[in-house]
């Protein structure tokens, strides 16, 4: 099976410095009356089970031409992928935070497949977490938790389910409520989901895809004349950002942070200032950035400005790898007051969609490539760190399940994203949205950040921050 | 300070697959009416000690001179190189050996001063471990082992020592009964000894000594002649070991496995055979060797070689560093007796000692470099693992302290060596003499050896089939 482009991307770019893993922290609670071995049966049951599905059996050969090599099962060393861990007692987020950061460091196995399970016993109470650290080639954010949703069982009665590798991306999908997301209209796919309908798999196809694409020499041309004459201070322009010490040289070793917010708390907020959900999320970072920056007197003059993944996964796209594309936004770190801050982020990432939808059906691929070719370049030439960064910190947003998941009856309490880091970005801040929660995971380099623990406090305490000042500004206004 | 040529080796030889660091495993038990807390206060007791000796502060730079930078205490992130980790109950032999060989197979952050520790709780009634990491650039084994020797203490009453890396190696020596080691006369120290009694310091020096040593053409004659004459067969010749699944190339995983004899029993043994302890020791590894190679229907038609380290260290050297040279010995795996593969051994290392003890004065460096420059080449080229090797197996044998040793009161059962595999290497068999104990550290590649853990299970009932046979043969003799 050939390594398409776009998921090839993440083994050509990938350094020591730099692994380009992603990974899941679910942190879970044993069902009322659970035996104290509960942890140890599951490890037990799961290690009996050592068939492999999908993509959790293949493994990447680069010469002659890329391709995944689809294992039998007793190709695959499950003894080495998945690992039974615990924490030193009395266990809590803090030795977690530091056990997931270690193992979160070590580049994953080129000869074997991609991933690592590893069940982490000792968080206190009888809980304890699962860690899911699964290669970027393999797939994007988005086709990972959405397979991790269906891995999970949703029903909390349910025993004996067959662990993700077993179950792989082909696992029937949970109904989320009526209607399902099955069911959905196929209409109901905005232009940006219908661009990726014919998927384009190959070189030539993306040749293709540039060539016939004749909006992409639109879009180009509105990027340079906005880098040309930057009136509009929402718009965020690649390899504009200010320096930060988000955005050094970058080294193997990572800290890991979590920071988790009532999903309705959200929505209220973002309901009460007209944003999106999304754009309060970058609020929060943003207040919590702006912070951490100026208490080390390294706030730059100019707004910080953040790169935001953007899926282009068809809703009913099953099928793992990458289907992302990137926009740009502003995080407006240059304005004081958070209310106003919030309002500037919005007009940016508003701004920034409007380019994204303006794109026509077919190129979203080669628009993704062009958009990342002088970054890629940077960063295969050995310039990440060193140059213009262009931009200054990755936040991504990622649905995953509505609805609780269960692992044998335990439920997962929260699940928190962990990121890639590239040379020249030192820091990466995830939200998945999971049963109500949004939980936040902040991926940062260690020497970069040596107290990143306190970003994940002041995104906690900006919240807070942020309804005061939206509704102070809206009581100022008047109904 | 300049990195000597004999350490450099150790970082410039250092890969991906075969990272340069070797450790120490100590297995201890908490004094009795030790409180639950126990190991949790001596993380706590250890993490506020924050001052750094030498070798722990080192930090290697190799451009444009190869340096040992000397950091200052708030230059070392403590919290990196000291880590508290934990077992999944209920935690045994097999878990340690499971998360022990993980930490084994990462690399050290050459961005860091080089080494690593981790206290591992829960192996049982309270009992924990102590590994520590160090790059064999550092030290070698034995200087390795006698700083961590003086760094535990020998005194069970003693509480409040300094770590390790707050002692480094200028920690007073312990005395080992009287007289005291340091008390030895120096008319003890053998021609091996002596012949490091003026290191060679510099490339110039080394060129230098090799010029001088008029010795050495006189060695690499007769290693030649035996080379072209192999008429003895008791003379392990470089470059001249059968192919084996111990010389395949490797990768980075690791698996360790362990085994422990009685001090007394193979002392015994060697005397009723006539041989040295190290010669028994050599007998074990054969005869576990022989029955696993069997076993898989690879044992060669010829008998496999060992590399044998022998420390050239003066016994009141207290630097670091590496004092090391080879020999080589056949461990007559053709042979079927125990008793007479004893024999074959023995005969075969008094060979190999005899040429070292003809080795003059001063040219031990050089000798060990022009040894060395074959195998240096091959790793160097990438050829590791794919010509002829030049040895099947290391077989280490380092003297530990004859005492028993403690941590906070904590004794230490036992004391198990991890060592460095290089390519078209797969297994090291490392032995420490500890407080009448012969403990043995099997260090093997995971993918080439996968059920390494059967050559430990070997050794131990190898002793038991080697005492036997030897008293046959004896019986038979008669008196």
């Amino acid at each position: 099976m050939r390594i398409t482009p776009m998921d090839l991307n993440w083994l050509l770019l990938e350094r020591a410095e730099s692994p380009a893993h992603v990974a899941c922290l679910a942190e879970c609670t044993p069902p009322d009356g659970a035996l104290a071995t509960f942890v140890a049966d599951l490890v037990a049951g799961w290690r009996a089970q050592a068939t492999f599905a999908e993509p959790f059996n293949r493994r990447p050969r680069l010469l002659p031409v890329p391709t995944w090599d689809v294992l039998d099962d007793d190709e695959v060393d499950l003894d080495y992928h998945f690992r039974h861990s615990a924490l030193p007692a009395p266990g809590g987020e803090r030795e977690l935070g530091i056990l997931v950061s270690r193992l979160h460091s070590h580049p994953l196995d080129r000869r074997r497949p991609l991933w690592e399970l590893h069940i982490i016993e000792g968080l206190g109470d009888g809980r304890f977490a699962m860690y899911l650290k699964v290669h970027h080639s393999l797939m994007d954010g988005v086709a990972g938790i959405r397979m991790l949703g269906r891995a999970l069982s949703s029903d909390p009665h349910a025993r004996d389910r067959p662990p993700i590798w077993a179950l792989g991306s082909s696992a029937p999908r949970v109904a989320e409520g009526a209607p399902t997301v099955d069911a959905a209209p196929p209409s109901k796919a905005t232009p940006v989901r219908r661009a990726l309908a014919t998927p384009v798999r190959s070189a030539q196809g993306l040749r293709r895809a540039a060539v016939s694409g004749r909006g992409l020499a639109r879009i180009s041309t509105t990027q340079s004349l906005h880098a040309l004459r930057p009136r509009n201070r929402d718009v965020a322009i690649p390899f504009r950002a200010p320096m930060s010490p988000l955005n050094g040289c970058i080294h193997g070793p990572r800290r890991f942070a979590t920071q988790h917010y009532s999903l309705e708390r959200v929505k209220a907020l973002s309901k009460e200032a007209g944003v999106t959900i999304n754009d309060v999320l970058l609020g929060l970072c943003s207040g919590a950035l702006r912070r951490y920056l100026s208490g080390i007197g390294e706030l730059p003059d100019r707004s910080l400005t953040a790169t935001l993944p953007v899926s282009v996964r068809l809703e009913n796209d099953e099928s793992g790898g990458n289907a992302i594309t990137f926009i740009h936004a502003r995080l407006a770190t240059d304005v004081e007051h958070p209310a106003q801050r919030l309002e500037r982020i919005a007009a940016s990432t508003r701004h920034a969609k409007s380019v994204l939808g303006r794109l026509p059906r077919g190129a979203m691929n080669a628009y993704t490539m062009m958009l990342m070719a002088p970054y890629m370049t940077q960063l295969a030439v050995g310039l990440g760190g060193r140059t213009t960064p262009m931009h200054n910190v990755v936040v991504s947003n990622v649905p995953g399940p509505r609805n609780p998941r269960y692992i044998e009856g335990a439920v997962v309490d929260q699940l928190y994203p962990l990121s890639v880091l590239f040379n020249g970005q030192a820091l990466n801040v995830t939200i998945i949205s999971y049963a109500g929660t949004l939980c936040i995971g902040f991926t940062g380099c260690r020497d970069s950040l040596p107290s990143m623990q306190r970003i994940a406090v002041f995104a906690g305490e900006a919240l807070a921050e942020l309804e005061q000042d939206v509704r102070a500004a809206a009581a100022s206004v008047g109904p």
